[in-house]
């Protein structure tokens, strides 16, 4: 299930507003067949697996980092059947799907065909790797990730505003990688006037792959941007399950005070900028107490010299 | 000689002005004497070891983290001596001693009366953990440990100014043990009239221990007070070879634009107080270049729920 979870990533910010899911079918102890969602929602991930294990299956194991669909689509067959189809003779399946259209009704199905189905392993696990797919199912808008690159004393610019860079070329390269993982960008009207980022993806292989761009802020968009007026709005956001916010300080305080923010992603250099540009601008908090227990460390690596660190919301919302 | 070393850090803060050295007595393969310098930097840690080892030196191999001394004493026999008599085969030594009284002396003392001497086995470390020692010898001042308990956007209490607490208790206690690693403690006028810190050591075993209590400002010391008017007045402390600076925000500035802090001390608290108050003001930065390449990642691990993270200089000075 690991293993599927990882393909899922693949998919991860591409496949909008389809979940990313990834499938392996396994027999014996061979993996037969790996799949995840494609560009776009389709080929779904047990479709590819079952298509590379074709003629192989009959008596396979399946595993799925969420319930098979079991709704139709003019778009392809629906996946309970291709499973029960090919002779998989037990599915594993990690999370629930909450769509109404399948909840629960594939896991019923699939052992009604005599098919043996396990759930719940490793869900949260995949629930954070489809965590678009979820927060647009269950709370309605994208998952949200707010990128912010820090110096130690959690500057963004020097005093003079100069901010190129903060963080050293690894750590850029990697922000660019989790640009690829995010259907949408957003940026405030500062940053949008002093940078005028292009948001674009500035890695081999990944240039064709450009996220939506979002300004917040009012008036008419730029050209090739959209515009939302307030962090709440994220919802209006088509074809976005995962939005990353970018910066600066006011978009990334309005983000948090609007409790909207999933995921921080923090790249810290090993710099003091004393007294330059604070990354997080005021968020009202209405106490110290009422900042602790909100976040939890899920991932830390070094990026050459910077330390990438990534938080989950540990808290309801 | 890293547990010669893990040794010598149990006089830190404690043996100034004579540097905190570690040594082991090993005989075949088995350790026969350990020795750290003790408080007030006697009895030394050669004498200590062979002390432990008593009747079992002869032929045996002695590891000192610092050359031992050769200079006479009125407080003690000089150990290049000690470890003669004792009839010591072999001296492996870390780091060469700079005091001009010793500086190479017993080497060639020891080598001399046929004993092998290895010199430069993890000098490197060794002076790391003598810090304060080295410091006093070849910059005429302490070595100055900047401590700051921050959250993650790099404030050290929130736009109110309330600040108890930003890190957990593990954290707070770990640091308190770092407070006994050091034989003085400043602190700058605003944090004293804000907080009246005691920085005393609040941990079973160690409330007797009491570093120095500095106070960076003009005019009267507060009772049991010293006070210096600026940060380039450290070598004035008397006593002192390593000192924590706690804050806040205007005096961790002042050290670091002086360039006179040696290591960066965060407790990193996984909360974001957004328009807080952040942990260094104004440090005079010329530039975003200028703040590169200063510090380096030397330890990192989690206290509770925060970070706690040590940076080197990385650079001469």
């Amino acid at each position: 299930m690991r293993a599927a979870i990882a393909l899922s990533l693949r998919g991860q910010g591409r496949t909008a507003p389809n979940p990313n899911v990834g499938c392996i079918i396994v027999k014996g102890t061979v993996v037969i067949g790996r799949g995840w969602t494609q560009p776009g929602g389709r080929p779904h991930a047990e479709a590819q697996a079952l298509a590379q294990a074709d003629g192989l299956t009959d008596g396979a194991t399946a595993y799925a980092s969420l319930e098979p669909c079991f709704h139709l689509s003019p778009r392809g067959p629906r996946c309970v059947e291709l499973i029960a189809r090919a002779g998989i003779a037990r599915v594993v399946i990690a999370a629930a799907d909450p769509d109404p259209r399948t909840n629960g009704q594939s896991i019923a199905w699939l052992r009604a065909q005599g098919i043996t189905v396990d759930t719940g392993v490793l869900a949260d696990e995949a629930r954070a790797a489809m965590d678009g797919f979820f927060a647009r199912q269950t709370l309605g808008r994208p998952a949200v990730t707010l990128k912010l690159g820090l110096s130690l004393d959690g500057c963004i610019a020097c005093g003079d505003g100069s901010s190129q860079w903060i963080t050293s070329a690894p750590a850029r390269h990697h922000a660019h990688v989790m640009r690829a993982h995010h259907d949408a960008i957003l940026v405030g009207r500062g940053t949008w006037w002093a940078d005028k980022p292009r948001l674009n993806i500035r890695l081999p292989g990944l240039e064709d792959h450009a996220p939506q761009r979002i300004l917040l802020g009012h008036g008419a968009p730029p050209d090739g941007w959209a515009i939302i007026d307030d962090p709440t709005r994220i919802a209006d956001i088509e074809g976005a399950s995962r939005l990353m916010v970018e910066g600066g300080a006011q978009t990334a305080a309005a983000f948090l005070a609007a409790d909207l923010v999933d995921t921080l992603l923090l790249y810290r250099a090993p710099i003091i900028l004393g007294g330059g540009k604070p990354g997080v601008a005021d968020i009202g908090l209405p106490s110290l107490d009422a900042a602790h227990g909100r976040w939890r460390l899920v991932d830390r690596r070094m990026l050459g010299v910077d330390a990438m660190e990534v938080y989950a919301r540990a808290r309801a919302g």
